[in-house]
């Protein structure tokens, strides 16, 4: 084993092919042993392991500085200097994040998650070094398919402009999560099919040096590459070609459902649970209906389909009633912007953490112009993605407070029904839809049809003293809550608010009469958030507010209960205060 | 006068050569007449007067449709399409916007200004044209510096994957605001100095055909290219060269000062009004003594050094302490973020409305991991640019709610000066700093030096009943009416809060003791910004909250007066609020 002696990058400098061999052997068999007990990536780290080997034989790291773009195909990286322990040890499984993580380790730049950063940030390590008068080397990995993210593009930009040492790995595996998709693609492809001669050459055109290496899972042929780039006095980009998910046979045939995997067998590569978000599967049914039925529908992805519950099927059902833009979430927003303008309903769904890069795109190319496309937010939640990286409970300060856009909460999947069927095929408003968590689960509740009546709320069940507003998600809650008040005697107003986006006045004020404390839950950030414009909207009466969520904060790898009863999250505690306040 | 009689792109189409020149000339003079007297833009449509003319003679709008890129060269557009009396009346000059506009004229497809959109939504019109089977051309027209900007090379990817017609008006005149920065602006040299065969092609690289036409302001040329690409039936990018300002010598020669103007002499170009933005000249001056000070010492730029005072004799004296990443925010910001990670002090300054390019890389490239970049937001105020696409006060809820980003909102110079000082070097926090408006004045009042103990107020005076929180700009606002309120026997405390991202708690819970009603007073939009926060920390408590500032709603080109009044940003209506409450 050669694995289990490697500390730091120092302890495989010396290493012959033979030994590396061997070496990446033993890592892919580790990330294999704890992939199949613990899920995470797996198709990145696969297909990547020669070139991180490579990559610390020829480079000096910490000294030399790698930017792993996204970074979920760090594990090999994180194997290679001094947490290898996390990958052979069930026990230490937990030890490290999914991706690199400066707390972590020296080795590690950034805490990053979201795709196509890593030339920027590479940018601006080298400039610093330059000032400083520095002589390290600043080395970039980047996938194809992040290439198509605008920050990525933007930061080849600029590196073509720079005269200075910074090297750009680009890992083409002719793979994004799912297929790729874009123009740039055709050229990719020329590349690789002329061994890099091809005219269709972004990085040329973008004014960089350039070099092909047509097997980047060969580690000699890396290292011999790289030590060509080494200490280059320019931006360069050297393109490597791999294959994803390499070395374990059902992840190479089936790379999409193997880029990211929950536990398996290691025999068959059957998973060994069965999790699938019902929301996702209700959206992409739903879908399948629409298309059926309105030519003018369409549905954009961006690169994550799956959000979507599509799966490769699915997607030729919809044929030309879907389109993958690829990593380019401000395209997918603007292009909806485009198709409702002309008269389409446009839907683009995502997760929660990759509507951060559409803010200037909803409000300008969108709201500005009030142009009707729908976007389906999944995972906006608390439960769910726990890494720092992956939050997704910012969407309502990030998104609530543009002008025009319609942001829905529903509480139920009947509501979310009701609101998607509402939302595409009108015509008059740009539609947000919070689409609630998995264990938000049915409702016999009444359902309203139309949404038109906007910012106006659904009592849902009429008392005094105490109302509860509970938003989305939380409804459920705000009526456990309710249950234990009654327990104390207080009968409680509960109000599902529907709409994220606005008060309603008329109730809020009628509220006056015959309550004295008013409670907003939302599974969401309190700063900027919903809660707040229920307690501006009663600050100069005598109304008394409560507004429950989580402060401002970036969380990591949260225990979901801890952090739930930490902010008095449940309906005991919930009731508690309220009693408080009550006196 | 032919212009005089064109009523809509009909009364040109059988124009001669001859009649088009002697129109492009008075489209020239009466913009010419127009800008001495009302100020705005003035090369970007001065150098595409012919292209404009070619394009309403070729295609059939509205059924054809452009989509003009930022807009801000639409002003030929509006002349040809019955808006010409905006242009050749004085008396009108008013009645159209300085962008396209679709509540202005069905030839107007958005209402945009922001840079590098339009690639995007002609992506989305094109689509959407095809799921009804219609058959018009969709045409994008888009400057070199707006390529720079990730949205539309992500939209040249999506455009590049289409099989269908989308026609793509590359404007090139190598400029962007100041000059272009980048590598493919290399490239795009390259290709006028080849008439189109440099193997540096961006748009070949993205998988589009490409043509190329050396002289894009000969209205002949142009109209011949343009006969080429219509109907065609794949996406294509005709690249033509124009000369920005063409036709007005001043412009031609400082093309720089001339992309947007102030009223000014027509014979000498001598400007009437001489504005310059205290707060800008001020940075500029501290930049350069920064610059001089601290060799890790970085201003970056994405292609407005304008909004920071930096004109082009002050960038070359800042040499290797500026950086322009051109139109490219996302990049400036995560650049910066790695200038920090390596040990540098950068600062990124632009105006608050392009700042919303920015939320997911100031959440995730730099406050996920805490890099000291400093970032000044300029213009982030109802007084400033009043159009609805550039309004500078929703900085507030986008930036204020991202975890650990320190967000300063200075009162007076003394104090920007104060903060500018202690950000830059500090090593522990993102900062970003709130510019004040032009107008907001000196002040005697002390000054602190750090702003390490966060979310620590000032409290400038101590009284009772009614405590004042003025926020940076408003404080001017605060404390008048705090006069006011003294003229009714009031003497309420009045405090500067200097941190719009958190509360001083322990100030808030002392204000308890002898205070009735807190009032919060911001220069921005309520909802998710400052004075909700002041209102949930008070939720559960007797103390009551009034919170001053704008309503979310998308304002556009309104009378400054009119909108604080209206909403009760004076110091007497604040001061009658408050003693409505008080009782």
């Amino acid at each position: 084993m050669y694995l289990e002696n490697i500390n730091g990058p120092q302890d495989l400098k010396d290493f012959t092919a033979e030994q590396r061999k061997v070496l990446a052997g033993e890592m892919r068999e580790a990330m294999l042993r704890r992939a199949s007990v613990h899920g995470g990536h797996f198709g990145p780290d696969f297909g990547i392991v020669e070139a991180v080997i490579a990559l610390h034989t020829v480079f000096d790291s910490p000294k030399d500085k790698f930017v792993f773009d996204i970074s979920h195909q760090a594990y090999p990286h994180k194997m290679l200097t001094g947490r290898k322990d996390a990958y052979l040890y069930e026990e230490h499984y937990n030890d490290v994040s999914g991706y690199t993580n400066p707390e972590e380790s020296e080795h590690d730049m950034f805490n990053v998650g979201h795709t196509s950063t890593s030339i920027s940030l590479a940018t601006g390590l080298a400039k610093a070094r330059d000032l400083k008068g520095d002589k390290e080397n600043i080395i970039a990995i980047i996938g194809d398919g992040s290439m198509s993210g605008g920050e990525a593009l933007e930061g080849l930009d600029t590196a073509g402009e720079m005269d200075t040492n910074l090297i750009i790995i680009f890992n083409d595996n002719d793979m994004s999560i799912a297929e790729v998709h874009g123009g740039m693609y055709k050229g990719f492809r020329e590349l690789r099919e002329t061994k890099g001669k091809s005219e269709r050459n972004l990085f040329k055109a973008m004014g960089l040096d350039y070099r092909f290496l047509a097997d980047g899972n060969d580690a000699e042929a890396v290292i011999a590459a790289l030590q060509e780039v080494k200490d280059i006095d320019h931006p360069v980009v050297l393109h490597i070609v791999t294959q994803k998910g390499k070395g374990y046979k059902p992840a190479e045939e089936n790379k999409e459902d193997w880029h990211w995997h929950v536990p398996f067998e290691v025999e068959t590569g059957e998973s060994k649970v069965d999790f699938t978000d019902p929301y996702a599967e209700q959206t992409a049914r739903t879908f399948q209906r629409m298309a059926e039925e309105d030519e003018k529908f369409i549905v954009l992805s961006a690169a994550t389909p799956a959000s979507m519950g599509l799966n490769r099927e699915r997607r030729e059902k919809l044929g030309r009633h879907y389109l993958d833009v690829g990593i380019a979430e401000e395209q997918a927003v603007a292009m909806a912007s485009g198709l409702a303008r002309n008269g389409a309903h446009p839907v683009f769904g995502d997760f929660s953490s990759f509507f951060q890069r559409t803010y200037d795109q909803l409000a300008q190319d969108l709201c500005v112009n009030n142009n009707a496309a729908t976007f389906l937010v999944f995972w906006a939640s608390m439960y769910g993605m726990n890494d720092v990286t992956h939050l997704g409970f910012y969407d309502i300060p990030m998104m609530s407070n543009i002008p025009n856009l319609v942001y829905l909460a529903p509480t139920s999947p009947e509501e979310y029904q009701a609101m998607l069927d509402w939302a595409v095929p009108q015509e008059k408003y740009p539609v947000a839809i919070r689409v609630p968590h998995a264990m938000v689960g049915s409702s016999s509740r009444p359902v309203r049809k139309s949404y038109d009546e906007l910012n106006k709320y659904d009592v849902v069940q009429s008392g005094s003293h105490v109302a509860l507003i509970g938003l989305g998600g939380f409804y459920n809650l705000a009526e456990a809550a309710a249950e234990k008040l009654k327990e104390q005697g207080i009968d409680a107003t509960l109000i599902n608010p529907l709409f994220i986006t606005g008060q309603d006045k008329e109730l809020l004020e009628s509220l006056k009469e015959n309550h004295e404390l008013v409670v907003t839950l939302e599974d969401g950030v309190l700063d900027g958030g919903f809660g707040e414009k229920i307690a501006r909207f009663y600050g100069g009466d005598k109304m008394k507010v409560l507004n429950f969520g989580l402060p401002k904060k970036f969380y990591d790898r949260y225990d979901y209960e801890a952090l739930a009863r930490e902010n008095h999250l449940t309906a005991e505690q919930v009731a508690e205060d309220v009693m408080k306040v009550l006196g």
